[in-house]
Parts: C-alpha cells; structure tokens; sequence
C-alpha cells in the first residue's frame, strides 16, 4: 500500500495528500455514515492529467478508487475507506465556456453549483438543478447521482440538463461523450448512463450543460395550511390535477414545521397542521398563484398569497432551515423516496403506518409538485439502530407498492443498495453490474457501492 | 432455416407469415435501401408472451432478429434479409393507461404516435415527441430511433418524454426499466440507454411516457424570406440569441422552396431566397411572435404574420409537401446532421461547397431552432452512387468539424455505421459495442446494425 502511495508521490508530487484529519474526513458524507478503516491518500486532482495519471496508477496496482467532490451525498457513496484512493475533483473548478448563442457551458466537475450559476447570471443564463444543497454540492457530485431539487417538476432534473461528459475509465482513458447540439442520436446515449452512476463508471472531468435563461418576470410565493399532512398532499395532488405547473411545491408536515419554527423563534403553528408552500414564476406568475390559490382553498387549505419580497423570503428560510431543525431533534436518517404524483396521500398515510407501528419519529418534508418525499427517521446516537433500519425498510416496500422508487435523488451509495435489488429485480440487478465491469473490469471504481458487488 | 420457421410456427401458429410480398416490404425503410437476402419469416406478436416466445425459439436456435415497426426508418435500421426473423410489434396497438393526474401514460410500441396523441387530446394531453413521420410512425420505433422532430427545441426530443420502457431480451426475459415517478435514480439509466437503440438492445413491448397538458392559447404563424439560406440561418441563430423560443422553426432552402411550390402549384418565390417559417405558442403566442417579428426584420428578413389560420395552414402544407417534392426531383439521401445553433450559417457554407465541389444537387430543410439539418442528396436510381456517398461522408465531416453529429434523431442504421467511429472514437465505439453484448451476448439482435459487428 506504501507503494501505491509513493507511486502516486512520484508522478503528482504534493497534490498527494495524507494528512490524517483529511484522510478522516473523506471517510464520511452528509449523511454521517463512515467508511470503515482509512483511505491511503486524497489526491488532489488539478486537471485530466492528474485524474488520468492516478487511474493509470490505481489499475496498475488494483487499488480501488473513491472520486469526491464536496462530500455532501446522503447516501455514502463517495465514503472511502481502509485500502482506498480518494481521487478528489474539488480542485477542478473552471469554467472552460459559456455559449448563451448555444445554451450550453463547459466546465469542470469541482465547480459548486451555486458558483456555477452565480457565473451564468450575469449573462443571464441558469442550470435548472438546484438540489437543495447547490450552495455547498459540485456539478460533478450533481452529476454523480442524478440529483433533483425543488424545481423540477417544472424545469427538470440533471439527466435533462447534460450534453455529454468527459469521462476517464479505470484505466486511464479518456472518453468524449455526448454532443453539443440540442438533438443526437449518434450511438448509445452514454451521457444518461453515466448520469447517477455514482463513480462506479468512471471519472467525470468535465461536462457540457444545457442552460436556460433566467426566467423573467416577479416569483410569486403562497403558502397553504392543513389539517395533516395527508390533506395538504392531496391538495397538492388536486393543484398537478389542475393543470397550472408551479415552480416549487413544498410540502412540510406537522413536526417538521414544529421543529423549524421552534430552532428559528417563530410563533408555533397550530399542532398537527402541515404546510403546503407554492413559488410561481415567470409571465403568468400572479395568474397562476391566483389559480393555484383558489385550488388549494377548494382543497380545504386556509391559503396566503405573501404580500411582498420579505414575507416569501422568511417562507422559503422556513423550508430551508429544515436540515439545521432536525440536527435540534436527534441524529436523523434522511430518506429520499418519490411516488407518481397521485400517490403522495396514500404515501403519507403509509408513514403515519410505519411511526405507529415501529413507534419512532419521522419528520417529512416533500416536494410535492414531483411526488419526493424527505422522511427524516429520528434517533440518537452515530450508526443508525436496526430498529430504524427495520422502519426504513418499512417506508421503502410502501413506496415500491405505490409505483414509487427508492431514492429520486440521493441515489443508492452504500446505505441503500440492500433495497437495490428488490426495485430492480435480479435479472435487471446483475445486468447493470455487468454494464460496470464493461467500463471497470478490474472492479477497482467506487467497489461496494451501489451494487455490493 | 425451415426447422425455425416450423419452430416458430408450433408456438405462435398463423401469427407467423411467410407471405412473399410481406417478406419483400420487410427488406426495406422509407430510406429507401434494401438488406441482402430475404428473411425466413414475419412474427406480428400479439403480446408481449409473443415476443418471448420467438425470442427465445431465436436465442435457443441463434437466428437474427430485426424489431420492426411500421417500417418508416430512414437509417435501414429495421431492414431484415437473409436468415432473419421480422419480429413485428406494429400490431400491440394498446393503450395500457393513462393518468392525467400523474401525466403519464403506459402503451404498447406499436400504436401510431398520432392515434396516441387523438386519444390524449381527448383528455386534453399530448406526448411532445413530433416526428415528420408522426402519422405513420409508432411510437416504439419513435424510441427505437431516439426520435425529434419539429418542436423540440421548446418541448424536448424521445429522451426527454419517456420514464420507463419494459424490454425483453434476447434470451427471452423480461425487464421493467425506468420508474412511474418524476424522479427516480435507482441504479443505472437504462431506459435512456434503450431509447436510440435501434432494435440492438432488447425489444420494447411496452413504455411509460411523460406526458404534457395540451398547450393553451392560440398559436401564431410568421414567415420571413431571406437572400439565402445562409441569411435566412443567420436570422435562426438571432431569434434563438434573443431568447425567445419558438415553438417550431423551419428552414427551407431555395431549391426545397421550388420544389414544392411546383409540385402544390404556388406561385414561384424569387429565385435564390430561403425561408423561415416560424410558430409561436401558448400564452405569450401574440408577443413572442411580434419579437420574432422584429428580430428576424433586424437580420434582414422580410416577414410576414400569417393572417388566420388558412394562411398559417398554407405555410405548414409547403414545408410539410417536401419530402413529397423531392420525390418529384429524383431519388432522394435524406440526411441528418444536427450542430449547435450558432454553427448553422457555417453549415450551410459547408452545404453550399460540398454542392459545389462535388456537382450533386443538396436541396437541404431544416429545424433551425434546434440546429438539426436534413439535407437531401439527389441523383438517379435506386441505389445511392458512390459520388452521392462522397459528397455525404464530405458533409458530415464538416458536421463533425463544427461540434455536430452525425444523426440528431433517424438513427445510424446501416447506412451511417460506416461514419460511427469517426464521431465516437475507437474507445467509445468498442465500449457501445461492448454494452450490446451485455444485453444480447450471442449477438442476435440487429446484428450488422449501428455498429456493423
């Protein structure tokens, strides 16, 4: 193991880091799971030729590779541990081009996604994903798993916002995937495939995005109150019924709103009632609120259109502070399954099922304009107890029956792939890792992560 | 070859047909080319039990196999020859559900992509994807081929518009690929990996598509005439530069807009000017055209607002008359090269010399708004000439060298494998080729298509 290290040394000199307290950091994510044991090294990739050169390395010598943005996943899939590269892409933050002619920008996977569209604004451009961690996440973790966020109902998610990618294969070599034009059909479309892959494919060095313009015209922000939470889902069911597709539908449910208000200083709401928080933007922005409005008040909501920028501002720092009110609560394991739409009531009545029945703790919040859902299971202590686990998979098979998926968009990783193959059968299941050892023969990318292979 | 027939015949009886005209269909696309050879059978499945029953007869017998939907590919990516099975879908026609609460909808492959969208305007939907050939193509080959069309700049392409697709393999099994919910990122994108397959990865018995609320509002219709073709993509590029979106924008040559005029008996345009004709939509239809209106006048054009609809229809009845009109003309190469918007007056420099240095005739349309070119090679007989091949393999070259790609949405086929590796790399190409036999390891499905293997 020396030997690999010191072969790292020989060819990436300094950019080949084992400091003790870095080495531990890269052993856990945001969803405080740790790898077990210790990475070797982080390397800290500059360009393509440093993550080429450390790939060439890592197959000559079977070590396997662990590729790290920013560490905010949920799921542990960039953990590393004992035996392991940390080949981090942090450090790749350029942006190579912007073409707002072509829609399209070019840049390096460590870039922030709030950098990124920080950059794009002054042209007047943005990447639609915007998970909820764009402040602290990489395009390349973005990338990695597929993620989602708040707008996607109506602006969609990563896989309909990458051209193609750069990719570096376990051995080394470089692909160009993709294409630059709007339509291309030239092959198999490998750009999808490497879209929520989770480094078991290969190393994202850079990416083609597909902007958009800013959107014109003023947001608007509503917010509706319920009896339940099961009510404010079916009202927001009602509002996707209706036709008028919203920019963000948020959905918090009694004790997620308790916990925000209480960690903010915020007069408590009535106990038990959820909350459904609307954005509409663009040129039909007031029409739309004004529609979805009268929708949610049919829908039994007792409805506010906020009066100006300061009331929508404190609404959305509401929804946001949801991550820093649960820390107050306990340890929470954050879950991430999404329904079709018209299943969210049934999907919150399963949950109600699973705190009844295991008798624990599980604050949701939920965008509900595209049916995913944040189950926060509460308990104390570091490793999650087998009576959450047992809970979890509860909620997981609930969501299965209801047409749903396990995760829409934190992936698998490491804390989920136990459910992995029971959505994606067996046959399906060893398929897909089939497809991993074409990219990876030696099985040396991301190795027990999402496949457990 | 009879024990295969016979073999097929003992399970699915008069299902499969020998019928020597249909044989003869069966050779060939609306491209026009012909496979070598005549196959040994046409099997119309009837269910997906069909379609594994002769999948595995072919597995346990190891025929080829070629997927075939209503045969209106431009590639000859459905063309079956000697020693081939002809496993037709066209005739699973179902629509298995729709959800408007869920905008989703489940068919089978083989219905019409506009018996699809009659039955879901009647509940006020629409499945986006509008191939030129939506009236005779289904929707299976729609996701076989990765198909376009003429709004898909605003309203996305195949990839963007389907969730899901049920896909059984060569031996016979079958997988349930993609999800119900708007986000899902369980495991590998397979679903993306099958769309623009073209028949060489399983067959797709049934797809859950994303569906769209029909467009409120009344659309508007706007024509500006330019010098040429370069002028009149100048213009293109500038109305997308603007920001505004169109719903559609199409680019006709001077040779096209001759053509048909003379075959719909219109009075001829001055020689030598091109024409955009351009739809606006939605609530913004009236402002977004006037914009359009200005921008294209700013570059040069002469624009004229359709009036009413009769006129605006008129304007839609020439550009769609020119696959027609160009039968008038000769024997038609349609091609299919797409390149980033702001390269379009650049390609059609390119088109220009390649007309000129090759003496071939290029009357060449266009979807502008997306920067994806047809241009049509003309000449004499029934097969393409080598000349015509010159002057293509000249102009996808010049493609390639502008960002393009070989194909934005017919496919690759047999006809363009032969260019596959100049846009994919040897490195790509071998790993695509790789991930086929993952699916199908005895290389039965489609072999000789895509990746001439």
């Amino acid at each position: 193991m020396t030997d690999v290290v010191a072969a790292l040394r020989a060819q990436l000199g300094d950019r080949v880091d084992t400091d003790p307290d870095l080495l531990e950091r890269a052993r856990a994510d945001k969803s405080g799971h740790a790898a077990a044991g210790t990475p070797l090294a982080v390397v800290h990739a500059a360009s393509v030729d440093d993550v080429q050169a450390t790939m060439r390395i890592a197959t000559a010598t079977a070590t396997p590779v662990v590729v790290r943005g920013a560490g905010t996943g949920l799921a542990g899939a960039a953990n590393a541990g004992a035996g392991e590269i940390v080949l981090s892409v942090r450090a790749m933050t350029r942006i190579l081009e912007v073409r707002p002619d072509d829609l399209l920008a070019v840049v390096e996977p460590g870039i922030l996604n709030a950098d990124l569209n920080a950059a794009l604004a002054a042209q007047g451009l943005w990447w639609a994903p915007d998970p909820a961690s764009r402040d602290i996440s990489t395009v390349g973790g973005n990338i990695a798993t597929g993620a989602g966020g708040l707008l996607c109902a109506k602006y969609g998610v990563v896989r309909d916002a990458v051209l193609g990618v750069d990719l570096v294969l376990a051995d080394g070599r470089l692909l160009r995937l993709g294409h630059r034009s709007v339509k291309g059909v030239t092959g198999l479309d490998l750009t999808s495939l490497v879209i929520g892959s989770e480094g078991t494919l290969g190393v994202v060095v850079a990416a083609t995005l597909k902007l958009r313009r800013l959107v014109p015209g003023h947001a608007r922000t509503l917010t509706a109150t319920f009896p339940d939470a099961r009510a404010a889902a079916a009202g927001a069911a009602a509002v996707t019924a209706s036709g008028v597709q919203p920019a963000i539908m948020e959905l918090m449910d009694a004790a997620s709103l308790a916990a925000v208000h209480a960690l903010l200083g915020l007069e408590q709401v009535t106990p038990g009632r959820a909350q459904l928080t609307v954005q509409t933007d663009g040129a039909a922005a007031d029409a739309e609120a004004e529609a979805i409005a009268a929708t949610l008040a049919a829908a039994g909501g007792t409805v506010r259109l906020a009066a100006d920028d300061a009331e929508a501002e404190l609404l959305w720092r509401i929804r946001r502070s949801m991550h820093p009110a649960m820390e107050t609560l306990g340890t929470t394991l954050i879950e991430d399954v999404s329904v079709p739409r018209s299943a969210l009531p049934a999907m919150f009545d399963e949950i109600a099922r699973v705190e009844r029945e295991h008798g624990v703790r599980i604050p949701t919040v939920c965008h509900a304009g595209d049916g995913n859902l944040h189950p926060n299971f509460v308990f104390s202590g570091t490793e999650v107890p087998p009576e959450i686990w047992a809970a979890a998979d509860d909620l997981f098979r609930a969501a299965l029956r209801l047409g749903g998926t396990l995760t829409g968009e934190h992936g698998v990783g490491v804390l989920k792939r136990r459910w992995l193959r029971d959505e994606l059968g067996d046959d399906q299941w060893e398929l897909q890792r089939q497809i991993t050892r074409v990219f990876d023969p030696a099985g040396i990318l991301n190795p027990g992560k999402v496949f457990d292979r």
